[in-house]
């Protein structure tokens, strides 16, 4: 297809938009200033929102499906740790002044694949340009039954800590996209940039959440994610990093390291793992259990049997990143 | 109250949103990922979403409380035109680097007060940082009775095209605010630039809109957004500019320019008035009409009796405004 030298709103709602929300009742075509959506007996919506900005939650070199991609799949992640079946979702799209059309298409094409992968519609949205960097919303839709969202505030006093997958790798995979990690090869550079670039939510966990007492997903990282629901309870928290759950690359990372409690304390703290934390009383399957929740507060980090001082804060976005 | 040099996510949503949700059970004190929307029998939800970007949609020089209480608004009126009683709302902000806290302040301040106004309240959202200007992004939510949104697509050849309010204030105020309109008082440029900093979305006409036939809030432009019914609908529009409702400061204008016909459709293809344009085979009371959808396509602007040529896409925000 060839592109005109740019698109305004409604040419990009015509030729890359409608085709997204095509089959879904509920966006009426995007012909509209508001979508409708029909309530469901004994079911609550749950909604969750979240913008990444060009230069602080993506690079201006990642491809534009990927970074489509990932912006649906940080929300998608936050819905999964809620226990919600996805939905459908809402864009906010500020274009800087002059923005490549080819990459408008790419964007769309992104959004596009992973509608298809997660089951997912466009409902709406807003389009605009802006003189800045490129800045990208969604609010993303899930059904739960009535009451059973999977809260932050709900662990108890000596419930299991525990972690699915792997924690780490979009944390090397962010060194390897801006310069590669030295020492490794090339294509453990790329996985690792992949791992950064397109997280996987844990979508396919949700029906693993039924009897956790709370549940996050790792954004701002494992020990700052495990502490907003400690702090959120009204709890402590002890975290065992030897008991870490790492991908066979983190783990060569690690074991390349001098201090391994410093290496393993960057993996615990950096973000964008986007898997699931969670408190239960009994081991879950395809979760790792990492620690325990106790009475009182604050966070106790323990590697080879020793207490460490770790910034309990970990990473943030923005700001402090 | 005083303000740290900066504060982080965390800092702000403690000490400037969570009080905004206070209350509001579906916001879980804004300590969750995700906010949990009971389903209402017979009811549906009606979501729309607008972002806001300094300098394009607001000056900087715009305080930060209007600016709060405007993103709001433009929210506030696209529900106000489809029949929709407000309900809660979600923010996404991103915070150009080193923003003042003080104008934060402000900012959560404009929201309060707006909330209490509209009976609304904050349900969730994310705060980030931005390299950029500051951009805000709202997703607002309403109920109306299951299948009874107003859509945009339901006008009928014949209908009656009207619109509330008095058209072209907004225009005049954004000229006010950037320098000054030549040979109106001070009070006269104060009073346009207060009507283009702080729209009143229309939510008091929702019960007039149960007989109309389609409607939309005019945001783009009084023609453009009219087109949009047309087009939608699938029929061509006739309007008259004789019959354009003013202000007496916008007709005090009008009466000092040149020529009326340019005037005239300089407020007609203005944008931000916020006011409601509708489709209806009768008069509805607070409306006043101004032409009338036909069949066929098009638009046809008449002025004393004459045909202008008018560009139909009227002021578009961002890429054309």
């Amino acid at each position: 297809m060839s592109a005109p030298d740019a698109w305004d709103e409604f040419e990009l709602i015509d030729r890359l938009f409608r085709p997204l929300a095509e089959g879904a009742l509920e966006a009426l075509d995007l012909r509209d200033d508001a979508a409708a959506i029909p309530s469901r007996p004994d079911q609550d919506l749950i909604v969750t929102t979240d913008s990444i900005v060009e230069g602080v939650h993506f690079l201006p070199t990642d491809p534009a499906d990927m970074v489509a991609r990932k912006l649906l799949r940080v929300n998608l992640s936050d819905l999964a740790a809620k226990g919600a079946k996805p939905y459908g979702y809402f864009l906010n799209l500020c274009w800087p002044q002059g923005h490549n059309p080819i990459a408008q298409e790419l964007f769309a094409a992104g959004l596009a694949k992973d509608q298809r992968t997660f089951g997912i519609k466009l409902f709406g949205g807003d389009t605009t340009s802006t003189p800045g960097p490129l800045t990208l919303g969604a609010t993303m839709l899930g059904w739960v039954p009535s009451g059973r969202m999977v809260r932050r505030d709900g662990a108890r006093a000596g419930d299991l800590l525990m972690v699915s997958g792997t924690i780490g790798d979009a944390t090397l995979g962010l060194e390897a996209a801006q310069g590669g990690i030295a020492g490794f090869a090339l294509w453990q550079n790329e996985l690792l940039t992949h791992r950064y670039r397109l997280p996987t939510p844990r979508v396919d966990l949700s029906p693993s959440l039924g009897g956790v007492h709370a549940a996050a997903d790792v954004s701002d990282g494992l020990i700052a994610d495990a502490g907003h629901i400690a702090t959120a309870s009204g709890l402590g928290l002890e975290i065992d990093l030897d008991r870490l759950p790492l991908s066979p690359l983190a783990a060569e990372w690690v074991a390349r390291q001098s201090d391994a409690a410093v290496a393993l304390t960057r993996l615990a703290t950096g973000g964008d793992d986007y898997e699931i934390v969670c408190a239960s009383a009994a081991k879950v399957p395809q979760f790792t259990p990492i620690g325990r929740f106790v009475s009182g507060s604050g966070i106790r980090v323990r590697h080879g049997g020793h207490d460490l001082s770790v910034g309990r804060k970990g990473f943030r976005h923005g700001k402090d990143g």
